[in-house]
């Protein structure tokens, strides 16, 4: 079952001819989570073949509109082109000032539900919580309030062992205890432990997504071995003033969060207007943690099952 | 001195692939007005490279988001790029306040002034004029309140016939008078009509912006003999019906509307996502206003100095 990142903006405020402002779209397990949605993020989910009705939940991480410009755009092509399915927007409150705002002035009526969750910029809350994962927020640090989120994969079943299903002739019923980790216990009694009798579906995957900030040391505690760690890198390393000035992270920064935290992959993005070139920026980054790689517009992230 | 219109955005509110909603830049004697700023026009700027900073004044039709979501990402762009010059934007009283929200949530104080002129949706009300133009309101029928915009030039001093001032020996501090269409009388008592001391600088020339409407019979009048004309056309006329529901015109409607009002050259834009092609659109409108144009992304309509 994927898990899968796919980028569709990798530009700071200013975009450039290439690039896009930040956004990007999270597929677990065929459910697709829209991450912040800068200007033009309709036409990115159509370039790279994304259908709006696909996505059931937006989480927006701040103010600026580099990270959610785009978002009336399509919650109104999503009413024009007949959508029923509700949709969950998880924001900062005032976001739902901006959304109501622009609907009452357009006289727009929304043809589906949109259920707005209100996020506050504290560490560890759980916004969205079901059979396949939860999401919980990162309390970053930028001019304005900004909610980074944490997504992580409930574990999954483990996988019956057909041929001992049928070895030990185990009745059809005891099938869903087994999958949760029960051992049997046959009719004389003997206990065949569970890891005979099946194998694991996966660990559980996870993604941390942290938009704006300055250079955060505990954040690495929050996003501790996850499998992907998105975090901005607006400056190379020279420019560590101007990133802190702006509230924001160079990519030897970004590098070192990943590094301290242990996370399998790092993605770097948010890059400003000023490097035409990011190879420079990649390699810096590299250099503290050898797994980067940036977030250029149409790249995928896939992370695999593993046993 | 160039009067020119280039097209950012053909877009009915739907984008497709290749269109983008309603963006228009219209260059008279090299001052740039932009007419309407559908999301991802600052991008199409760039694309077209069409300076931000040359552009002084903006001018929205209505609150509808496929005429106006691309304005709060261009003033933070003008702001992030450093400019200085004050901005003056033209709208409904309703645009300040979602621009306010925006800019107060973001916590953003522009560098730059920004003049807001409320627009009311009543006809001939002039809402910019100096020395080189007037731009007055067109009012529209669309579900909300929408305004169109009639962009006229001044008419410029006549061009002196520098022989004949040397065959008269007309002193220097007669030109003035003489540009401004006066006759000459010489020493002698001797009238010289302005006509054989000057040619006409060109007539004036104009533009007329007509954004989301239902077809008005009326409209004919108000932009009688303008030299382009801009009419949405968002359906063919077999779509009539879905046309006046939605309080749109067709193809037939916009150049009727040409065709009455005697005007030079139509250009019909906002084109329902549904046509993937637009040739059988414009063959339409020819069969009644034959100098009918699309509305093409970059499409330049230039206006020629006429004597």
């Amino acid at each position: 079952m994927p898990f899968e990142l796919t980028i569709l903006g990798s530009s700071s405020a200013t975009p450039t001819q290439n690039r896009h402002p930040t956004a990007q779209v999270l597929n677990i397990r065929e459910r697709f989570f829209l991450i912040d949605c800068g200007e033009g993020t309709q036409s990115q989910l159509v370039r790279y073949k994304i259908k709006y009705s696909r996505i059931g939940h937006i989480f927006i991480s701040h103010l600026h509109g580099d990270h959610y410009l785009g978002l009336m755009g399509l919650l109104s092509t999503m009413h024009l082109q007949g959508r029923n399915n509700e949709i969950h927007i998880y924001g900062q409150q005032e976001l739902m000032d901006i959304i109501e705002l622009q609907l009452r002035l357009s006289q727009t009526v929304l043809r589906y539900n949109l259920i707005f969750h209100p996020v506050k910029n504290y560490s560890g809350t759980i916004i969205l919580e079901d059979e396949d994962l939860s999401v919980s927020t990162i309390s970053l640090n930028h001019r304005i309030p900004c909610t980074g989120f944490l997504f992580k994969e409930k574990p999954k079943p483990r996988k019956l062992l057909i041929n001992k299903m049928k070895q030990y002739n185990i009745p059809f019923k005891y099938y869903a205890g087994i999958k949760n980790g029960e051992n049997y216990e046959d009719d004389f009694g003997n206990i065949i432990p569970n890891k005979e009798l099946t194998i694991s579906a996966g660990r559980p995957r996870s993604y941390a997504f942290c938009s704006d900030t300055v250079y955060l040391e505990h954040l690495a505690d929050e996003v501790r071995g996850v499998d992907l760690l998105y975090h901005e890198s607006t400056f190379m390393h020279d420019l560590l003033d101007r990133a802190k000035a702006t509230f924001h992270s160079t990519s030897i920064e970004a590098a070192t969060v990943a590094k301290n935290a242990g996370v399998q992959r790092l993605v770097i993005g948010h890059f400003s207007a000023r490097y035409k070139d990011l190879a420079p920026m990649l390699e810096e980054a590299r250099t503290i943690f050898p797994e980067s790689e940036l977030a250029l517009e149409g790249r995928k992230f896939v992370v695999h099952e593993q046993n």
